[in-house]
């Protein structure tokens, strides 16, 4: 058979080759039930639809539960959402309205009014509104077959290795999913930011979504190879293109191999200038990791996953224990703590957040925390404690001008006071420090250098204010790029201040771990670089390939080129040299 | 009796006195209505409720056409969402759902159907979504009352001087409202961005929103004296009190007098140096009006109003049509057009939009006309045949790097090429600039310097990117600030990149417009100011009080401080002088 080529969006990498398994959840039960019931059936009809409900319930528990131990707290909420659905008053009394009002069986009735809130939520202007719709078509699907008292397809039963396809996967569907099994995941729809996309990546199985309808061409035992860093595919591939792929899976792995050489390595360029590689993390498991895997400190440590995974304020001594156990676990290697990060888009239940038209503009991070003195104090006592087990720091997140860094440094103060003055050790020369992720601390870098004792350059949110773009949004996704020769020019800015006072510079966002861009952080004289713990050897191994004096040259000419494109250009020669 | 004193949202200024008018729209209508109705009625029922549906339609078709005339398109069309809401497949048919299935009388199902979809709007995280709940229940007091065969209140029926004092208003009440009557506005709940905040101002009603339950100690007939500015109200204001804000009323009357004196003067400091000072607009009309509020030109003119109040894109001969009228009602007086701004939360029904979590960093202006080159095409035909009738400029909003700006200009020169082919006369040295908005394109404002012909800053969008603050959010309006000394170095590195280069450079946004402001733009250099009509004398009679070499110092030096806060103190006393 010819080969026929399309794609997607690649969302979870990995280039896999197997054979199609398509899955289809059987929402056949409704065609085989009568169009009307009789009155003198309602009650039976009720009880019916109460029993499926239950069976519901209990089947998610268990779900839940299971996907705690399997993928960790923050997953599992995505499926407990789904309970409450069946707790809506929209949903379920709706349904038995309409067996009684209009005589409609339980099937149809689920069919019916799944169909219409499903709709409504896809026309919702937010993406994680629309996202909804498959939770409630999820929920639908499940009473549905508890109602026919059928199984449903378990895909935590599939023994061979087969590549999964399916118009769209449920919460509860991918969550089933066993990596030795499922080789990789091919949907009609989904987007970026779709559970499918979240739970994939975690599961560490490749994926490609939103095929569009070429998935209709997909049959039973067909073969498919993919890529799930470019969303490419290939159905029924020949000898050629197979072995085309092959090489570059062979290549993966070799490359692999080889980088491995350098976890442990120092990172010192040729001419013997020294730069800290460290982890960007968010769990204590995580910090035991990130050692395995070279990193030489944590650059950054998101403290959000204590207050997310609570229903909650978690205490200080939960904190407390939390921190003390990364610093344990670091022993002599430096941990840069960054204070709670929340609001926006990341919402705490039990913090009644607003709702913000814009929220990476919003209220969150020091600015909520500023706004609430008692939980940034718990935060810091519980940070000070820590900072008497190991070698901590700390941060604040989002910080715009000179009246945020000075109070939340009085908050500091006050949380140092109460600990001397209930004789709690802790380390009285921690550092303080301010991320650099808002463009207005950038261009003050000069004042805040003369009170902070470190930056940390977060490059997500700064590019994405200083170029004005929601880096989420596909639609403008492509004028997001660190490359920006502005984004350059406020680093160079940022580095030079700290250094005309004697403080040190770190960099927490993607750039740190793109080799492209090492020779410029290190020409501009970066001194700690945070990343991905999976970076870390790649970008020793670029360092200890790099002459610093060259690249201070190269970073000087870099700062006159007028666009992104001619900087990556510039770039390029000094890749695996 | 004692005065009270309370306080809610200012959102449209003037201070006033007057006697309280409470306005309860009766919804009094259901209580007299039986629970149930005979399966034998419902034919009947459905009659009636349709004849109320058709009367509640023609009512909402008569009151769309009288805003349109009143106060434009733009103001009609929040009406024309209430007809839509008749037709909406889950509001119309809900409540025959519940008449026959139910058997509730029409009033009651209208009084459900209405309370639990306001509620589902209501539990929506978007403000704007929020808003439509009083667009349903707006809806749903229409129908009651065409019910029960009653007449509404007419709010336009209110011949004598009242402060109207209401829980809320809808759209359809407060476009009724007639300036000579109404003095002012209370209500009990409402935002700043609410359809009665932008109506009221839009009015030039002075409206006090949000006062909460406070509004229950008001009484008809009581005498109330509010502040539309501050949002301050006192009920039973004693003698001393109303004396006091008579004053300030004077005071408010006299300093308009002696501005006026300044309104067709010359913008010259005390050592000669003349500044140009010019109007924002947005539509035809108000070029006209610009000219007798002292304006020596047009700063931006706004085009977007010829594209939102349509239903489909304007052709190229509508749009040289209104370019042309302003240009020739400016004469010899520049302006300077800004290609169309869309996108983000200004939507257009024709052009099919995303909807998007995060519309400031979204896909709007120059982002999307680029993806529409036929569209910004045609307007840069239009734009270059007006410049034939007068002095115009044309400049491109949201450029955020080089690639924009020279795609734009190459469209531009596209559009030249066609002219010249087909024989049309223009302007060809009419000057191409760029809106300096966000903070890219600030921080390259010299290679930029090199290929426009001028800078336009808008102040309004370029503190909100570089503090990464949304100023139309609440929770963290108050960091939004264009004092902030990190917005001030952008504006000096912008100006002393364009005169290095020999190239002038105007604000259009808020900070050009205030007092405050005028010796620090003045020592910064700033050529061209654009605001709002209403605040020309005002900064004219500013420079006229200021002496430019003295300004350039106090800007020099203020460029060190590092607070909003302490840059506000060194310039008051400058203010007035």
């Amino acid at each position: 058979m010819a080969e026929l080529r399309f794609s997607g969006l690649g969302v979870s990498p990995g280039i896999r080759i197997g054979n199609v398994w398509g899955y289809r959840p059987g929402a056949a039960s409704v065609a085989s039930v009568a169009d009307h019931i009789e009155a003198s059936d309602v009650e039976a009809e009720w009880a019916r639809l109460s029993s499926a409900k239950d069976q519901s319930l209990s089947e998610l528990h268990a779900l839940v539960e299971k996907t705690k131990e399997t993928l960790g707290e923050e997953k599992a909420t995505i499926l407990a959402g789904q309970t409450s659905i069946l707790a809506d008053p929209m949903f379920y009394p709706e349904i038995e309205r309409q067996i009684q009002g209009q005589l409609v069986p339980a099937e149809r009735a689920v069919q019916n009014v799944v169909a219409s809130i499903a709709a409504l939520f896809e026309s919702m202007p937010q993406e994680y509104m629309r996202e909804r719709a498959a939770d409630v078509r999820d929920v639908g699907n499940r009473l549905l077959t508890n109602l026919s008292g059928g199984q449903r397809v378990s895909l935590s039963d599939i023994r061979e290795e087969v590549v999964l396809v399916a118009d769209d996967l449920t919460p509860s569907d991918t969550v089933q999913l066993d990596k030795t099994y499922i080789l990789g995941i091919i949907t009609r729809v989904g987007g970026k930011t779709s559970h499918t996309a979240i739970l994939a990546k975690s599961l560490g199985i490749p994926a490609v979504l939103g095929v569009g309808k070429q998935i209709e061409s997909l049959q039973n035992g067909d073969t498919l190879l993919f890529d799930g860093t470019t969303g490419d595919c290939i159905l029924h591939p020949d000898a050629a293109t197979v072995e085309e792929y092959r090489k570059s899976m062979e290549a993966e792995r070799g490359e692999l191999e080889v980088l491995s050489q350098f976890t442990h390595q120092p990172a010192i360029s040729k001419d013997g200038h020294r730069i800290e590689v460290a982890a960007n993390i968010g769990t204590v498991a995580e910090s035991q990791m990130s050692l395995e895997q070279g990193a030489e400190g944590i650059g950054l440590f998101r403290t959000e996953f204590l207050f997310m995974n609570a229903t909650s304020m978690p205490t200080e001594e939960e904190q407390f224990e939390a921190y003390r156990a990364v610093a344990e676990n670091l022993r002599d290697h430096p941990v840069v703590i960054r204070t709670l990060d929340i609001g926006g888009d990341k919402e705490l239940s039990y913090l009644e957040l607003p709702k913000e038209l814009n929220p990476f503009l919003g209220y969150r991070a020091i600015r909520l925390c500023l706004d609430r003195p008692e939980l940034l104090v718990t935060q810091l006592r519980a940070i000070l404690r820590a900072s008497h087990y190991g070698k901590l720091k700390v941060m604040f997140p989002m910080i715009s001008n000179l009246d945020e860094w000075r109070a939340a440094k009085a908050l500091y103060r006050q949380a140092q006071e109460q600990l001397t003055s209930e004789n709690i050790p802790f380390d009285d020369a921690m550092e303080v420090g301010i991320m650099v992720e808002i463009p207005s601390a950038a261009l003050l870098a000069d004042l805040f250098a003369q009170e902070v004792d470190f930056f940390s350059i977060g490059t997500n949110d700064l590019v994405q204010y200083t170029v004005a773009v929601d880096r989420m949004n596909e639609k403008v996704a492509n004028l997001y790029d660190y490359f920006h020769p502005s984004v350059l020019r406020l680093i160079k800015t940022v580095i030079d201040a700290a250094h005309a006072r004697g403080k040190w510079v770190g960099m927490c966002g993607g750039m740190a771990g793109d080799e492209l861009a090492t020779p410029l952080l290190l020409g501009l004289g970066l001194d700690e670089w945070s990343m991905d713990g999976g970076s870390i050897a790649k970008i020793k191994r670029a360092v200890r390939s790099l002459d610093r004096a060259e690249c201070e040259q190269i970073a000087n000419s870099l700062l006159s080129i007028g666009t992104a494109s001619e900087i990556r250009e510039q770039l390029k020669p000094y890749l695996h040299r």
